[in-house]
């Protein structure tokens, strides 16, 4: 049976959870429209998460591939448009480098659009009543990095779909951090089940809105 | 055996559902501390309102109540610290009345303060993992009206411990407002449960910050 | 000629300016509707900024107080409506203090509502293109006791109107706050004039909403 | 004289004033580092846009381009780092034209990063009391697509620098939207003058960070 590979990652940021990982975590093993989910966990390092994301795209050779990575902070489930070719990392990875103004990748174009059906993504979990919106940025830490590489790495591969999902704190995260928004990874695990159904599905993308004045 | 009395409301601003209704009704009938809690909801109306909560407050003479609102927007539980008397209706309520700067109670003072041990809420909230906070104005529409019309009526029961708790909306109502926070009610329901056990059962506050510069 | 009584604060939490104080200053001595302005400095410490707000009013008997304080973070000058009578100090004053669920005024009531005629203002400084809004919470800080504290100071004196209005950083403090709203204190100083001869001439104030939902 | 060329926007969204036009304007033939600045103000239309801003490279064949634009909501000024391939937009244009999901240019890149020394700038511009930061997204939107039409235009000429900078709402357009940020023009004009300084002197960008996690 094909695969799709969703990644997690592993906590960061003083965090002693990371609900990107216990979401994907979740789904593992399930069978969505005739492909197995295979969950990996990435490390909140720039070079250690790479290796382990090529050594999972070797192993697996999945279909579709959906990395999904917290951003705290955020309100909503954010289906990323767009990875660009910078890291400039406003905190150290659990590594502790911190590269400023490098590329992602030398060789490498400045950005790869998702190739995930995103408006179709998203017109789905609303219609499902799961908080989702398109976003423009997936900043230039370790997220962008690992969507930028995912992209580069299916470059040749133009049937292999693949993007990312950014997604709040969990709620016992949120109790630490007054005033922060939150998503339980069970709803973030549902909606990441429905989105996984919509990219292996859907072949064209929907003409629907989901851009930004600024 | 004694009552603790939760209301929820009516949908409002154009909303289907009301996950204050939603989370205290799933409630219904439980027993906390020896207390059974019976869940009302209240219509979005400032004439009516008052009604129901006095006939509720009649009826059951209850030993704690805690009236929940929805604040669509807001990203966490909020324990409101103070009810102020007055009305000033950004939108119309159910009924179409939008009353501006008048007053909920005519003879009444200028606030009232809740008498719910806030503290000792929060902080076993937080510890339970439940994203809140203490809110300094629970506004001055409806939910504000309540909860200084219910403090008004509980002035000469001193034994009888009575707030207001605001929530964010479903992830289901998010899904309708692009960028808003949200919180399971499902999640709030057992957020609300713990509190009325603290509510219940700590006599005096805890010393704790909770307040804001400005 | 009588007095209005403008006051700012000193510098506060690790802030070396405080545009509250600018704005009050650069308008020391001018002449309002036939009153004359007084701008003084109060210290940002609980127990010191109460002498020397009696002090002012002492000496100077003003028709007018307008106490004029910092809100980081807020975007707009914000009129403030309730003062409410506690202190819960999220960091310490400039004094060490910082009292937690304490009153301003042990023998107070709960809430004073500013006796400005605050749509009037709003609604002034808005047309001439200032951004304003109400605020329903003035916090639970230095800012909130010094305009509790002026509230009740003059509740034997009707015909003395007192208010509050927070105003955001300067453009030079939000430099140094990624993400911070500003106004120039420039800017604050011309509505400041514009919301005193409003405060002087207009008898009764307008019916104009200013409310919040929550 | 060599040429800087500034270009701001005419107003869009229901505005009746455009902040960027208004700040460019203020620098028009001044001198700076040897330049004379040019100001021209864009429509807020895809097509014309272009046309106007080819024209104006054409014409002027400047030594640093920077176009400004608004973005109603932002608290700062923001250096934009990337534009990319796509539009999708929320609002129609003052043409009435919407596109959704169309590229700038069918035969360009994924993205361009900006030429300007963006650390640099956000450097001198903090150091000098102005509210910058660096931006990772210009949006999708006619700011993004002229930000990206003008680096496509720049592609073959290594030494014209060219970027885009968005700033807030003036203190009047604030006026009329509650609760948002503003900066004057006149600020934002100082602000300019001192960023096009560094642009055209500083050879090499500084190594700092300005990055987002996400």
């Amino acid at each position: 049976m094909p695969h799709v590979l969703l990644t997690g990652f592993a906590p960061f940021g003083g965090e002693s959870t990371n609900p990107s990982w216990e979401a994907v975590q979740a789904l593992e093993g399930e069978v969505v429209a005739g492909h197995r989910i295979v969950a990996r966990c990435l490390p909140v390092e720039f070079d250690a998460s790479l290796h382990a994301l090529q050594h999972a795209l070797d192993e697996l050779v999945p279909s579709l591939v959906i990395c999904v990575g917290q951003a705290g902070g955020r309100a909503q489930m954010s289906l990323e448009r767009v990875a660009i070719n910078v890291i400039d990392a406003r905190i150290p990875d659990n590594a502790g480098a911190q590269p400023i103004d490098e590329p992602v990748a030398a060789d490498g174009p400045a950005a790869y659009f998702t190739s995930l059906p995103l408006k179709a993504m998203l017109a789905a979990l609303r219609n499902a009543g799961f908080p989702a919106e398109i976003s423009q940025t997936a900043g230039t830490y370790v997220c962008n990095h690992v969507f930028y590489a995912l992209m580069h790495a299916l470059r040749g591969l133009p049937g292999v779909r693949g993007g990312f999902v950014h997604i709040p704190y969990s709620p016992a995260q949120a109790a630490l951090h007054a005033g922060a928004p939150s998503l339980p990874s069970t709803v973030v695990a549902q909606a990441l089940r429905l989105a996984v159904g919509i990219a292996l599905t859907v072949e064209h993308d929907v003409w629907m809105g989901g851009g930004a004045t600024h």
